[in-house]
């Protein structure tokens, strides 16, 4: 047994790397190399989760992070209808307790890689006196007919969501499934014009939609699926609210044709809730149709945090 | 003009992002694309730099630490003999200031990244009341005939190495140059056994090739290039001693057959300098012949962290 150092830790995720058909290097070399056997697309996404502002250690485990680090970034993937492939992973570790946490982060990797036939290809392993960082860098390959981008969505389609919204920080930031297959059973039903994960809340990611697509749009309030959460918290803001205002739901939002949204709700490809919540329409306007039947214009509220001046 | 905020400046990052033929989806989407049109392998590879660890912010500028963030990475592809093609970067900014801070990391990165023709492909920006972290994960491309490992090393074989090493810390370590010329020189023109790129200390990472091609080493002090820094500390350490177990030299270590070697001495491929500092020999020791004719065993000193137990 070596020091518990970096070295030694990063032997010990070495030791536990699984194969995977298509890493050709893996974890030990100055890179990993992935094949890509036919010409191909690759996806790349990174996201970083920092101590404090994306997760509290004393709320959730050392797993759950790991797990989180890695979820956020194929729900990126499957936002495109990509396949994901492998991940690399760096992390700077608080020198007080970084063996035990380094750990229990690459276990909570681990298993959601295994889960996702996800090559873990890599890393960069650091300490310091600082909160727990860790980065998450996960590359996919595009599935035919292409990456599915915000920018298609036509006046005319409908805009449908998976599962429900709002309240994610009660448990599902945590343990959510990222929609990766469900991304996959789309892109081979219907044709997709637009989609994306929602994950700085179900306003401003449709927002994020419209403004690349140049289009407006007309939500349904009453169609909007609330989560149990949203239902659950007692703050005030009414279970709607939160439903397009919280972050971190992880769902997929995407806009196909009538159509294809008719053929989804008849003949839906998975178990996992699908729902039409409103249209896409021309113009710039977002509007809300209320329970009541009145028309309000639709803010895009979200997470968003600002700089202090330097000087 | 929109508040200071995450969306405004990577508004800003995105203005400013330029096409690169292998980039088919940038800044802007949940993933980037990049396109792989014949068979490939790609190469991948992360880094974090932290404040106070690997950067003091009053010794350097932001643009010099963006730019050393991508640089370590392109010297990792370089390592490999690799075609660098993109990179995406993640971000803990400090809330206070974190608006000129990013905007200063960005401009390095992509001054380099002009340099070595690497998109800037995408990123994730956050802030926090932390000190700066920075990831940056570049993709690249595998040359034939293939990625050069560490365990390629052969008895027999010389070991050899660009520039000149120790010291990195005045100075060296913001502005050096990544050898992916030199690499894929090398790469074109003899049959590259190993090779890495000097991160960790020349001593450490020789260890490493041994390490990983079940061998051992032969050098001869005399031939090792000390660099002027190595040569100007004075605090007691040998220049040898710098030039053996400073790190980030980021220069490239390889071995290749002695006729290979002499081919290379004879008709440098590059106006780098390249030397000849040992031989790899049969067994697992590491010897080296000092000044006065001693034999020495050399201990595989480099920079390496430990942890503090949890409990």
């Amino acid at each position: 047994m070596g020091p518990r150092d970096e070295f030694a830790l990063i032997d010990w995720i070495r030791r536990r790397a699984a194969s995977h058909p298509r890493l050709t290097l893996g974890i030990g070399d100055d890179t990993a190399a992935l094949s890509f056997p036919r010409p191909a697309e690759c996806l790349i996404t990174v996201d970083m989760l920092m101590e404090g502002v994306h997760f509290d250690l004393s709320k959730a485990t050392p797993q759950q992070v790991g797990r989180k680090a890695l979820a956020v970034n194929l729900s990126d993937i499957a936002a495109m209808a990509g396949q994901p492939l492998a991940a690399v992973v760096s992390v700077a570790l608080p020198r007080h307790g970084g063996w035990e946490l380094g750990q229990g982060l690459h276990q909570g990797l681990q298993e959601l890689s295994e889960q996702f036939a996800v090559a873990i290809a890599g890393g960069d392993t650091n300490t310091w006196d600082g909160p727990l960082v860790i980065s998450v860098t996960v590359l996919g390959e595009a599935t035919s007919p292409g990456p599915v981008r915000r920018s298609g969505a036509k006046p005319g389609d409908w805009i449908m969501a998976t599962g429900s919204f709002g309240g994610s920080i009660a448990g599902k930031h945590l343990d959510f499934t990222p929609r990766v297959q469900e991304a996959l059973a789309l892109q081979q039903t219907v044709a997709l014009h637009a989609m994306l994960d929602v994950s700085d809340g179900l306003a401003a990611d449709l927002g994020h939609i419209l403004e690349e697509s140049h289009v407006g749009a007309f939500l349904d309030a009453g169609s909007i699926p609330l989560s149990d959460a949203a239902r659950a918290a007692a703050d005030g803001r009414t279970p709607l609210e939160h439903a397009l205002s919280d972050g971190e739901d992880f769902e997929l939002l995407f806009t196909v044709s009538p159509e294809d949204g008719q053929r989804l709700l008849a003949t839906p490809p998975f178990a996992t809730p699908l729902a039409h919540i409103g249209e896409i329409v021309s113009g710039r306007d977002c509007l809300i149709k209320q329970a009541d039947g009145t028309l309000t214009a639709l803010a895009p509220a979200g997470w968003k945090h600002g700089f202090e001046a330097s000087s």
